[in-house]
């Protein structure tokens, strides 16, 4: 019998190589966060670039588009069509722009980034603008020359590149609806817990106490440790390759939270990378879907599972068994500790119901920067008037603490922001669908029977891979496209009910 | 200026790139080693063959022949020269062979490991020889082409990859006169050694103490830290690159000594590795010289220095201060334990006395098998007979540990057996040297002072890398080429003195 697309197959053999490439790379950067003497620095980042030019070169072979337009007149299936749009989604970004202008930003950016490192302790804001004019310069010339390609707005166009078909208007009209009932939610929560007075629980966490925990709590989350480990790096990921998993957390002897929730957070993107459809590891088609729907699942883990009562009854044991018995580990006192809100400067550090204003500030400050409707120099102003009507916060001549917080901007990384609030909706309209299919779910979680959250997660997100454009991965998995509506009655039943 | 020689400089860029690709190829290997999850292997399998393809073809690379051609007519310096000598040295070496050839052998030796992985522990002598048969086969061919090729005996072709320049004949005078006096040796040192009864230590040697010895005794051996790590493998090895060397070992509780010996062996190996020269790393002129050099090197540290008394005097405090205290750790008796003489089945057990009559033996056979004047069959009376003779050991019908105890003959690996022992020679040789030099040199070592070995050694041998033929190399370290007589004297000396 003769081959019915040969060259749909001989894409799928380019897609594989491709796909071991990225393997040694992936081991390589995890290997460099979290085992390399300081000494070996030179010589890897040699070896990755090495690797990396040869990946780009790979993904950027001009044969390509003649292969997928032949490939595309084959017989292929529904399946193979979709892997056939995402290998051709994947090169129109990866060819969009001029390899002077890759240059220009690898260079602009490794060096605004290096300095951030110190400029930012030093609070020194003017240092900084003088590396981060360029870079904003060059992401500029970047969101013009993709939108010229693909027709999107210039900040779209950017945004596209995680979250594949999501668009400002959407993501305005969300945030919009957002801005208008959060400060009023978080006063009302701030308000309510002002009355409640838990019990802090008390250090020293040892290290070797939060690992151990750390690696029961994963073992709870059905993470397959055959296929992945948990090792310790200063800024914790979850990295490595579908196939073997590298899970990062760091631990802090005075407070145990952070690794617990961080190890809960990574697991959710771990279980995510290790239940992809195995059968088309390789594949563009076989990737998760985007930046959000990977948040979705960290934040189901963290946000939407782990701070939900039931869990919290099931791992207060597990604090007890590793640190000892104390009146904080109470179920009840527990779960208030994990609930707290509290309106702060630091996004990475911010609960649940005040991240989203973090987001929304940083989506209009970098929309405006793209878009050319502001300068470099706006940013400080409109970060403190931002912060003022968000959250009630004074940031004025903190630049620190500001908006010189994040490593997106100095990277260059505009439009990758709103992933994070709409993975947040995500998960709580995975988790409001859960609860229709399973309403006795609470109380199966409180007995420890995870599997109808993993099961449903696998089945509607995890094996689906890029199948789906992300709206019709959310209209099979729940009924509908995105709908904030979920997040706000979570955040309303989980802080005010 | 106009460059004077730009195609020695395409070739440069060439093998620095090579150098790079291999980086991650060997990061990915420890990994698989001490790190990698049993359901990555698959993933990993495929990666490591994606690049190990990726690397045969650049050295393989077709132009490459008259780029060596038009660099030799260019003005280059004698290490330039030494440079192109090595690569066009590869280039043979990796071109020697059709495509089919190597193909048949990856297939040949990977089913006769995996196979014998089981069929040893289950001394299956006639299940192994029917995938050894094809081993060998290929074995043959391939040291017939590349006989007809380099002119070479067929053995000697097959040493020459391990051990350039080196020929049977040489092998056969040395050993031919090792043959004579070991057995002898051997007698004399037993029937000595039985009137001596040292205190054995008493365990069990925690996994924590020991790792905490290895690294204290890796630092006292001038280890860099910043240039590599420590980890647990089931086979311990020195990989990773010259930049960012990484060393494994293995704990046994029962038992300090394998993994003390095992640490400093491979440090001498990493070591060597860390101090090539660093100005030229990537080039082939810049890698170790040799197998047998490399042992000079883990012999050097382990036979040579750990074992004289004036190291041992050394370590004696440091046994106590991790393990306790205990009659066992007097350095006296400490040094009878450390060279106890014991004719034994196994060679990676074996004493630095007896091991050389396992190299014998398996050299013999080896070279009878390449030769086509024995077959398969004939392996296990030879080797009884020869284990009779030479350590008065007998192995009838203990196939596990007696001719299928090593890895190296299901793995191809031909002609390598040699090199241990002479390494264990040069060793000799180099301290011989050092002793010259150096009057005080076992004074100073007991009194800590390592610097003059390490001195002697990264000036003599490392820094050299691969500048000189070994007999050049040999010759400028030590006036004179490979003279087993200093390892006979250093016997005699350290062991019926």
């Amino acid at each position: 019998m003769s081959n019915p697309h040969p060259t749909y197959e001989a894409l799928t053999a380019h897609y594989t190589r491709l796909h071991r490439y990225g393997h040694l790379q992936a081991m390589a950067w995890w290997d460099q966060a979290c085992n390399m003497p300081p000494k070996g620095q030179e010589a890897r980042a040699a070896a990755l670039a090495e690797v990396a030019a040869l990946i780009h070169r790979m993904r950027t072979d001009p044969q390509l588009p003649q292969q997928f337009e032949r490939a595309a007149q084959e017989p292929l299936d529904d399946a193979q069509r979709a892997n056939l749009r995402e290998m051709q989604r994947e090169w129109q970004s990866d060819n969009a722009l001029p390899e002077a202008l890759v240059q220009a930003k690898t260079l602009a950016t490794s060096r605004c980034e290096h300095a951030w490192r110190t400029q930012r302790p030093a609070n020194d804001w003017h240092g900084f603008l003088e590396n981060f004019r360029p870079v904003l310069r060059i992401a500029r010339e970047e969101a013009a020359l993709l939108s010229a390609q693909n027709g999107l707005r210039p900040y779209d166009a950017l945004m596209d590149r995680y979250e594949p078909g999501m668009t400002s208007e959407t993501v305005e009209r969300v945030f919009g609806d957002l801005r208008q009932w959060l400060p009023g939610l978080i006063a009302r929560v701030v308000e309510r817990q002002s009355r409640e007075r838990p019990i802090e629980a008390q250090g020293p966490f040892p290290k070797a106490a939060q690992r151990a925990l750390s690696l029961e709590l994963m073992a709870l989350l059905h993470f397959d440790f055959e296929a992945g480990r948990l090792d310790e790096s200063a800024h914790p990921f979850s990295g490595g390759v579908p196939e073997d998993v590298r899970l990062t957390t760091r631990y802090r002897e005075d407070d145990f939270v952070q690794s617990l929730m961080g190890t809960i957070h990574e697991t959710g993107h771990a279980r995510y990378e290790q239940n992809l459809p195995r059968e088309l590891l390789g594949q563009p088609v076989a990737l998760a879907r985007s930046m959000a729907i990977h948040e979705s699942q960290s934040l189901s883990f963290e946000m939407q599972l782990a701070r939900s009562p039931g869990f919290v009854e099931l791992i207060a044991p597990l604090l007890r068994k590793h640190f000892g018995a104390q009146p904080a580990f109470e179920p009840g006192n527990l779960h208030r500790l994990l609930t707290r809100v509290e309106p702060g400067f630091i996004r990475v550090d911010a609960d649940e119901v005040t991240y989203p204003a973090h987001v929304i500030l940083r989506f209009e400050i970098e929309r405006a920067l793209i878009e050319g409707d502001i300068e470099a120099e706006d940013i400080p102003a409109l970060w403190d008037e931002k912060m003022q009507s968000l959250l009630g916060v004074d940031t004025r001549g903190n630049y620190r603490d500001g908006c010189m917080q994040d490593v997106h901007w100095p990277e260059a990384l505009f439009g990758y922001f709103p992933c994070y609030t709409l993975g947040a909706m995500y998960a709580a309209q995975w988790f409001a669908t859960l609860r229709r299919g399973t309403p006795d779910l609470d109380a199966r979680i409180a007995s420890g029977d995870l599997a109808p959250v993993f099961d449903w997660l696998r089945d509607n997100i995890w094996l689906q891979g890029s199948r789906w454009t992300t709206d019709e991965l959310a209209q099979r998995a729940s009924g509908e496209p995105l709908n904030p509506a979920h997040f706000k009655s979570h955040l309303e039943s989980r802080y005010l009910g």
